[in-house]
């Protein structure tokens, strides 16, 4: 399925770009930046097929997704003085990377026969945990476990693509629904500053 | 052996708890606190799989683990008000779980012909690489790197139960008398707040 | 081939050593600081093991590297007031154990049919994967992303290293080639105080 595959490469160049910009604000130097990148934009894919059994992981086995992810994280360092003008539309693209994560993350998972909450949480980690490692590499603790709405909306974007995988509605469809549905929460909570509730002291 | 398995999920619903609450002291959210109180809870078995190469780990071939951390991180969350109260019984369901994971692992290990020091290896990192995963998560240094006798107890416990197999003890038995050495040794701790030697400046 | 071997168990002894030393001067206690020894020296060839689907990786195959890297934490423990002493020495053995670990990690993922960039990847992973989870244990950002020439020359000695591969030229020649471009350049960066460009503010 050509259509997901190119979402794959966009959502890659994507989560490498954030990587890398997390890189220059912290200081890093060339090499700190190229590995924030490309940990970020394969670290979910890559643990989720250790956990599936699956290795060498699919950015071994195709090594598109590590050089695409080293070029975009040279071009941000390249480009660092201008990058501060696309961040914001950057976390479109990066909504856009995370429905598509979910959704190869999900199908993934499911292909390998796992049950509905093995499935939702493999799909969750293909989205997420790349950035859990940036923010673990960077020293700080991760961002989606403080303060947004960004594995919420995977969860239910996993969630609706294993429904659709039971009730068996064609995989483009479903998984068009599930990406829509992750990408348009995921854009909603950042334009309404959405937050999960939080324990109260 | 049917005891086995309920100690085992005493012990991740402990370890779950734990997690959970470390969530909330660090102030994250729901989804911060659930996804610390999974990883401290299965952690330690999931990475212990991943090394022996017994791929998918357990947690993602009985959901039981997953749904019942995910239920005890959402009653901590729901009522962590009252939680303060529970933080010091709950230390003795967590040796439990200490001593019970030890077991676990241990024998896991030596079912896959490991050897002496792997076989402790494994039983050790059973039983605490959740916790270090979580510090980890929390951008903490992992308690048990500084100050604690909580290792230690499992180490002794792990070569107490390969020693039982070499001289071919029955295994429930065994089992028994390896999980109860790091429990005692793991409360003697707690109640004589028991240190480990330090280097000295 | 035995020189190779010999050159990894020297590694793996001033990785050890390199790592409980960072545990010291974290005051950890004693675990910490076995801890810290042990995952710095077989850190990064467990990664890449796990990565290329080799499981159990190669520290649990063989016991020697888990007992030498104990009995060199355990030595440093103990003498860590005569330690300062032989830090700025155990930089050079560092830079050795940087070289062997690069062309050994490089060569078993030619062996197991990795592209270039994977192979250099691999090579990387080994030298450096280990100090990584050793700052990321102490709640630190790892070193090599923020300012040392380390991670350099072993993309450079792993590139020479695939080359000759490809050009077919015997393996002791390629091997001492690639681990001497290693040691030299990360000597003479250590002498120069040689940095990577970083991103300006």
């Amino acid at each position: 399925m050509n259509l997901l595959y190119a979402f794959d490469l966009l959502g890659t160049a994507a989560f490498a770009a954030s990587g890398a910009w997390a890189g220059i604000r912290r200081q890093m130097d060339l090499l700190g930046v190229l590995v924030l990148g490309v940990v970020t934009a394969i670290g979910g894919g890559t643990l989720r097929d250790i956990l599936l059994g699956d290795t060498p992981p699919f950015c071994l086995q195709n090594d598109t997704y590590l050089y695409l992810s080293i070029a975009v994280a040279v071009v941000v360092f390249v480009f660092h003085h201008r990058f501060e003008q696309v961040v914001y539309p950057l976390l479109y693209l990066d909504a856009i990377g995370l429905g598509t994560f979910v959704v190869i993350g999900t199908q993934k998972a499911i292909n390998f026969g796992a049950s509905f909450i093995v499935a939702v949480a493999m799909g969750v980690m293909t989205a997420t945990a790349g950035g859990v490692i940036r923010d673990m590499l960077s020293s700080r603790v991760p961002l989606i476990l403080r303060r947004e709405i960004y594995a919420s909306p995977c969860i239910a974007g996993g969630a609706l693509l294993y429904a659709c995988h039971m009730l068996e509605v064609n995989f483009a469809i479903s998984a068009l629904a599930a990406a829509t549905l992750v990408v348009v929460v995921r854009i909603l909570a950042i334009r309404n500053n959405w937050e999960l509730p939080r324990a109260k002291n």
